[in-house]
């Protein structure tokens, strides 16, 4: 067995220790804040500690392991991903990628591999905002764009965020105090794919040249409820036939846009539905994202005209509400360029992905330069207990971590 | 004023006098058996012995008043409408029926018309179903097809049919009883249309040529799930796009048949919906009508292939559940041929309509030839507070109903 098969080993190990740590037994549910999540950071913390890390946890609650380089006063590289889940989660997304950045950097203690930059490894504490319907309550910290406005926010029982930072030893009027001051090479985050792409092209890893902008809208179609028996066909102003046509409306654009947006509609509901009743009013979500802003600015618009032509020949009424809007991120071109180089070297052929969901790698692009790579997994599925990763797939990956981070010492001070 | 006007003064004062009689203060609500139905009932029964009728309650709960005939072993011709609402009702949903049958044999009454056959009016206790899920509870009874098991079916207050009927006075085992077994000559309910067809047409009355046949279908499209930002357009199954390209196919087949069949797709759920979930699972219900069995048979099989295809092209499983069928009812050609020329000797236009709603003419049909009017009512709303009928539109009805008796009348023994 490889030295690399090895690792990859050992990074399935304990991914599967930390998703034994839960808030319910038999399924995988480690929320901010939960004692599950305490009991997962202390152990991430104290691998951090036998890895040879100076290891702190911050005020919002994430586990912070520094590997200085040569010169302290060089510039520092950020790898991170974050540690809390879904209700019902898989077992790999961000736990992957803080064990993989956990086993970089132990490899590099191991063989006394000293580089000319300082890294920091972080385990963010609350990507996912299941608890407080937040965003990126862990890395906006870092970032220094955390939002003091949420802390006297609560959970569905009623506990603050403040009361939860409390919880976990945090100060909550010292937030400002962790974010990143000092002069910083990167942010590189590994990350499973959660999406088809890669399995279905059957590719182990894949660069993100972007994380997608969206646009979040919620639309209100308004015609007239009746008798499903006693309106005729061409009397009615039926708000779901309406909806359906734009349904189809939305997706045809789409796919004919296919390489540059998505577009779905998740949530339908019918006002006052019943079997024998003509819908009246329909409400809709509509979700749009692109890597490029130019082009999610035109979908929206395009969209928006579509929609209110259907609605305009049908006689209903609809509104369009922007519910949240988020632009685009590109990845760092030279980052970029040095993982090529990197999953080159290993032997993949690199193939580079726009990624729709949104990682820490967001907030962290206000102030530095950002690289992601995705790692194939099953079918695409996350969220969702059958998450699954090949181990050949995760050794993979840390060639390519290797590399990339050989690399960009190789490059530095050049 | 004309004597018919003033007849049409005294209906709507009595509509209104119904109307205040309700469950609930400000609105008519009015279910089988509740305090405000039995009160009803009794005003009913109080102004047909007024009229000088000879009423009585039967076992089930309808009140049922008889005009003898010159000759008691005649023919008897049954002319009816509900006392109960929906709840929310508006106040002429049942109730013209039941007060214009009443006027109709108080104007003989008091013109000393003798009719060569009897008449009984009969103001029916349950036909909107709401309190228990039923169908025509009232008109099931008389026509002899009551089915004995809905008996211990409880109300969402845990309380029996069975014990609801002996609240009312009624033996639950002598409902059998009740059938109407002596020899008849027809039936005859007046109502209001529920639809839009009179009122955009400016047409007071119709003649009802049929009730629909209808069958009501749940339909469950099976895709698969995915996250909104990380599955390309190109490898969806999303089962909401696939439903919506179904409620069009259903909309489209339906207008190119519109003179014949009503297609509704009125309850939608999307299983697990969230704005940034692909819809995996869509459940939704189509409710088909037609007053022509063979076109309602030709359209459920025909609407089955074309959702068939739409699904096997985007490879999405579908079910096509049966959830109730029913046949249509005709109206009788004789007693239609009757009503056409009482309608054009009334001084109006003759239009046939489909009744696209159910109504107690349905079970009726099995015992007796059956007859209907509708009724203009303000831009065909009903079931809503909202529902209300012209005073010039029921004088018109007057007339009409007036005609019809007497030509029947003039008809009968020849």
């Amino acid at each position: 067995m490889s030295n690399y098969q090895e690792r990859a080993n050992e990074i399935l190990a304990r991914i599967d220790e930390l998703a034994k740590i839960t808030e319910e037994p038999g399924i995988v549910t480690r929320t901010y804040g939960s004692d599950a999540f305490i009991e997962a950071r202390e152990k991430v913390e104290s691998w951090m500690r036998t890895a040879g890390l100076e290891t702190r946890t911050d005020n919002i609650g994430n586990v912070r392991g520094r590997l200085p380089g040569k010169n302290p006063i060089a510039k520092t590289f950020i790898i991170a991903s974050h540690l809390d889940s879904v209700v019902n989660a898989g077992k790999f997304d961000g736990p992957l990628g803080v064990i993989m950045g956990l086993d970089l950097l132990e490899n590099l203690a191991e063989n006394k591999i000293q580089l000319p930059f300082n890294i920091e490894l972080i385990a963010f504490c609350d990507e996912e905002g299941v608890r407080f319907h937040s965003t990126y309550l862990g890395s906006k910290a870092i970032a220094g764009s955390f939002e003091t406005s949420l802390l006297d926010k609560a959970d569905k029982d009623g506990v603050t965020l403040k009361e939860v930072i409390q919880k976990l030893g945090g100060n909550e009027n010292r937030l400002s105090d962790d974010a990143l001051k000092e002069d910083l090479l990167g942010y590189f985050e590994i990350h499973i794919e959660q999406g088809p792409v890669l399995y279905d092209a059957n590719i182990p890893v894949a660069l993100v040249s972007a994380i997608a902008g969206q646009q979040r809208i919620e639309l209100v179609f308004t015609g007239v409820a009746g008798h499903a028996g006693t309106v005729p066909m061409g009397k009615r102003h039926d708000a779901l036939c309406c909806a359906a046509e734009c349904i189809s409306g939305i997706e045809e654009f789409a796919i004919d846009h296919k390489t540059n947006i998505v577009a779905t509609v998740g949530k339908l509901e019918i006002v006052d539905a019943a079997s024998n009743v003509i819908p009246g009013k329909v409400k809709c979500s509509l979700d749009i994202r692109s890597a490029d802003e130019v082009r999610l600015s035109f979908a929206c618009n395009a969209l928006k005209k579509i929609i209110t032509e259907i609605c305009t020949n049908r006689n209903i009424a609809c509104t369009w509400n922007i519910i949240q809007e988020t632009d685009p991120v590109a990845c760092d071109p030279n980052l970029n360029n040095t993982l090529h180089q990197s999953i080159k070297n290993a032997g993949y052929e690199v193939v580079e992905l726009v990624s729709g969901a949104g990682h820490d790698a967001v907030p962290l692009s206000a102030i530095c330069p950002v690289s992601m790579i995705f790692v194939r997994c099953y079918k695409g599925i996350s969220h969702s207990p059958l998450e699954d990763v090949e181990i050949t797939d995760i050794t993979a990956a840390v060639k390519v971590a290797d590399n990339f981070i050989l690399n960009l010492a190789s490059n530095y001070n050049q």
